[in-house]
């Protein structure tokens, strides 16, 4: 197995955007490709949860190919729900560690803010195992169920889960391509609006368009592939054997971790999964960053804040930066690359090894990518 | 870059069928798994091309993987379109190749034929160009388009393009898992209703539900993946530099023979993408397997029958045995495994190396796979 190499990264800003998902996707591309120096990839990996139903268009991976102007470049497309992005890294890096490629470009998008929400709501909801889905299950109703089980067994209060949005927040105002670039407060958050008890508006992540791009070579670069890893769990989460950590994070850091020949005391920075605040907590526990029950103190005591011991979430995490949901997992592992390469201004940290967590659907099939710079 | 064997394969009758698209997948993967001789595989390459909207499931890898009581072992999705199912083969052996998993279940397929033909034909449309649908473009009028061009400038005729299923019928009787299995006339097919000038009903492949798997391993089984390779070209038709060849087919065959040392000449049979009889002409060509201008020739020469020089679509190919989506180019390489291992009586043919040829779109997005006994 070659050693495999990041030596470009590029994004479009998150938010809210007129262009098409396949012209977000080329610019991205195009950003990651100037980064790295190349002309033109040899496989393109192309990442979207459901473009067909988002945007009306299929065949996608020829799609976007053609949109860059790369339609002679072999391309195909990758979905694992809302882990899309990151599992096509993944699909990029067996490609060229098997030495059947030697640059390979990786981009995820999705577009969706010119749909209604509850639209929005029901093809997300998609990812959830029909029955439950049948009985009224929701992503944000799902996940409320998670929070109250933390809230319940696991000692989690709303002050922790509400200081997650607060620093994210803070993070994603020193990012000018984040969705949300305005600080709040933690009345703010404790204020906003009910969305699922007892996950506040200000819990959950927006829904965003954009863009992210990587390219992957088995030429030495700044950046190298340490370890990635998958863990899965079932569909439904009523056969789960826990509610307040996932199987499916715990299985994908102990792949990535093997792979890497190290453990979690080597990771300096994360980007983690926060599509709802409490979930972040639940991660770091999971991941191995923080002993079992001191996720809400350490979040409290400012460990992961930017300045902190382990800074989690410089972009400003799913909840600030945003969650274009294919995009996501490249999003994360292109902050990881900026900041691995001092192209992080204004929120630049000094560390050598990051880690990526993404999840999909309700955490039936997440990954974990840990990073080092040379 | 590790050798790559086949140590299973199986798939379900093709056709219209009532079971949930996940129980049909699981019982092709159960099949295949159990020629391997394996409980459970490191790794589930999922091929569907659009679940979202075929039967309104997501995150379809951890839907399939839970179906199929795997829940925990990873799984992802792959999609190119109508090639999926090859497309994920070739995930797949990247993943063995790359040493990154030691037995990897690929399995494909698509349930259609609840949904009313126009709804079929709208949610496959979503492969071609956005501008060329626009104007009213679908899969058989693009394809009878090249077909026009075919006859004009390549001399081929309605009696060479008729005879394909005439052939291809003929295997399918021999082939109890064929959606179709009746003999046809060169009479039925030239008297059967015309559906996109000069395509007839009889020229086009049908609706089928259906679902196929092979298992893929580092161990040396009795089948080895000598080569595989993907070709792609324009979303749209107008910007190609030819309709009556494709790039995506010829250069994925450069890519699979390339990697397998050796050329066409070495071919004995071959499983062929005939969704239009008249791209099993052009196929046989672009592939090499037949010199240019003679497809039509071979056909009517009785060369690419069971019993001929090169057996051509043994299975009945899309036409007989039937095209559901994402199963097919898994059906394919099942039918050449089947084969090359004695598995396929009332149709066994005597021959050690075969090519498995799909489409993606309308050819903008194709692979070759050749499969060699030991």
């Amino acid at each position: 197995m070659l050693d495999v190499w990041v030596s470009g990264a590029g994004m479009t800003r998150i938010g809210r955007r007129p262009e098409a998902l396949q012209d977000l996707m080329a610019a991205a591309a195009a950003d990651a490709l100037a980064m790295a120096g190349r002309e033109r990839p040899d496989l393109i990996v192309v990442a979207a949860m459901n473009p067909e139903e988002f945007v009306g268009d299929g065949n996608f991976a020829s799609s976007v190919a053609t949109a860059m102007g790369f339609a002679e470049v072999p391309a195909l497309r990758i979905e694992t729900a809302t882990s899309s992005g990151a599992a096509a890294f993944y699909a990029g890096f067996a490609q060229v560690a098997a030495g059947l490629h030697r640059t390979v470009l990786v981009v995820g998008g999705e577009k969706m803010t010119h749909l209604p929400t509850p639209k929005v709501s029901e093809l997300i909801g998609r990812s959830i195992d029909a029955h439950e889905r049948r009985y009224g299950a929701t992503m944000p109703a799902l996940a409320g169920l998670v929070t109250r089980a933390l809230m319940a067994r696991r000692g989690v209060d709303e002050r922790e889960m509400s200081w997650v949005a607060v620093k994210n927040h803070a993070h994603g105002a020193k990012n000018p391509l984040a969705h949300f670039q305005a600080p709040v407060t933690l009345d703010d958050v404790m204020a906003s609006r009910m969305i699922a008890e007892p996950l506040r508006l200000m819990h959950c992540c927006p829904i965003s368009d954009g863009a992210a791009a990587v390219v992957l070579t088995v030429e030495r670069a700044a950046v190298r592939v340490a370890g990635t890893g998958q863990g899965t769990d079932t569909l439904a989460l009523r056969h789960r054997r826990a509610l307040t950590s996932f199987r499916a994070t715990q299985e994908a850091a102990r792949a990535a971790f093997a792979m890497a020949g190290f453990g979690p005391e080597r990771v300096e920075f994360a980007e983690v999964h926060d599509a709802f605040t409490p979930f972040e907590l639940i991660a770091l526990e999971d991941l191995g960053l923080v002993p079992p029950g001191e996720a809400g103190r350490v979040t409290l005591d400012g460990d992961t804040a930017l300045d902190g011991r382990l800074p989690v979430n410089p972009s400003g995490g799913l909840k600030a930066r945003g969650h274009p949901l294919a995009a996501t997992g490249l999003a994360q592992i292109v902050e990881c690359v900026w900041q691995l390469t001092g192209r992080a201004p204004g929120r630049q940290l000094d560390k050598r090894v990051a880690l990526a967590h993404s999840i999909g659907g309700l955490a039936s099939n997440n990954w974990v990518t840990l990073l080092e710079s040379r």
